[in-house]
C-alpha cells in the first residue's frame, strides 16, 4: 500500500486528543447510539495482540441484578478501600467520586482469556501476562476514539475481581481487567480529576535512565 | 475550557492511524532525530495512571554490553519457544522474524515501579496489577505517537523479565513490561505481519455478549 504520512494539523489534534482523555467518573445520563458505540468498539479488533491472541471478552452489564452486583461490588471494595487512609487523606478519599456508575448508559466489564488457543502461546511463554496487557491495549484504543466522539469512559478497579467474574458467571479462565463506564461527560477538561482534587500530582516531564 | 469537538475528517485519519499501526520488527538503521524521539515520549505522561501513580520507569539501552545482553535474553527466550513446537508449527515460528533488535536506533526497557507511593494506592487495592495497565496504557499512546511521526515499534515479550531486570541493575521492585524496539519501518502495512506470515488470523467483528 502507499505510504501514508500525517500532517502536522493531525498531530496537533491527536496531541489534543491526548490531553483531553479522561477517567471520567460524572456522566450525563443521555443515551449513546448504538452506531457510535458500535464504531468505538471496533477499535478493539485494531489493537495489538501477543500472537495475534486477541484474548479480550467483552460483557455489556445490562440488566438491573447485573448492575446492582456490580455496584454493589464497587461499594463494598470501596468502603475498604477507605479504610487503608486515616486524618485529612481519608476525609479527601471519602469525597471523591471513584466511579460514574450510577449515571454512565452504557457499562462493560472487560475480561481476559488467559486460555485461549489463539496465536498459539507465541510471545506469551515467557510473559503470559502479554495476553492482559493485550486487552489493556484494545481498551486504551477504545478510550481514545471514544473520546474523538465526544464520549467518556471511566476505569473502575475499586472491586473484587473474582467476584465480578462470579457474578457475571464467565468462564473459568477469564481475568477481569476492568469494569467500564461509557456515556457522554459533564464536562471536559485537561487535567486529571484526581488532580484537581487535590489526591495526586501529573509529573511534567518524563525521566529516563540510559544503560 | 472550551469544548473540543473533533471533525470527520480528523475521525478517518485516527482511524487509519490505528490500522497502520503495527507491531515492527523490520527497521531500516537510519538514526531518530532527538526532537521527534522525545516528542512522542512525552505522550507516556498523558497516559491515564491508576490513582495518578505513573508506575512507568523508562531504560533507554545504549552501551553494547547492555544491548547484547537484552538479545542474548531474547535468543534464549525465543529457542526456548520454539522447542514447544512440532512439525509444521515449529518450521514456521522458526522462520518468524520477531525481534528487530539487531536494527532498531533506538531500544527501551520499560518497567513498572509496583512500590510506587505515587498515588497513595488509590484504585491499586484489590486490583494491584492496575499499576502494570497503567504502564500498557502509556505504551499504548507512545506507540500511537510514534505511527503519528512515520516511526514504528516492535514489543518484544520473549524474554526472562527476571534476567533483563537484572542485567538492567532496576531496583527490586520493578517489574519489566515489556522490550521496545523503535526505528523507521521497512515497510508500512494495515496486515499484522503474523497474519501476513501465515502464524494467525485477525477476527473482524468483536464479539459483545450481554449479561
Amino acid at each position: 500500500m502507499r505510504d501514508q504520512a500525517f500532517t502536522d494539523d493531525f498531530r496537533a489534534q491527536f496531541d489534543l486528543l491526548l490531553r483531553l482523555r479522561r477517567d471520567v467518573r460524572r456522566f450525563r445520563k443521555d443515551a449513546i447510539d448504538e452506531a457510535v458505540l458500535t464504531r468505538c468498539l471496533d477499535a478493539f479488533q485494531l489493537a495489538p495482540s501477543v500472537g495475534l491472541s486477541e484474548p479480550w471478552r467483552v460483557i455489556r452489564v445490562e440488566s438491573e441484578v447485573a448492575r446492582d452486583a456490580a455496584l454493589k461490588n464497587f461499594q463494598t471494595a470501596n468502603e475498604q478501600a477507605l479504610q487503608g487512609y486515616s486524618g485529612e487523606k481519608a476525609h479527601l478519599y471519602s469525597q471523591l467520586k471513584l466511579s460514574g456508575m450510577q449515571d454512565a448508559p452504557v457499562q462493560l466489564a472487560v475480561f481476559c482469556d488467559d486460555a485461549t488457543d489463539k496465536g498459539q502461546g507465541l510471545g506469551a511463554g515467557t510473559m503470559p501476562e502479554m495476553r492482559r496487557y493485550s486487552v489493556v491495549s484494545a481498551i486504551t484504543l477504545f478510550w481514545l476514539t471514544l473520546r474523538t466522539e465526544g464520549l467518556g469512559l471511566g476505569w473502575v478497579s475499586i472491586l473484587d475481581p473474582e467476584q465480578m467474574a462470579h457474578d457475571l458467571n464467565v468462564p473459568e479462565n477469564w481475568r477481569l481487567i476492568g469494569y467500564f463506564c461509557v456515556g457522554w461527560p459533564e464536562v471536559q477538561s485537561d487535567t486529571p480529576e484526581l488532580q484537581q482534587a487535590g489526591w495526586e500530582y501529573r509529573e511534567d516531564k518524563l525521566p529516563i535512565e540510559v544503560r
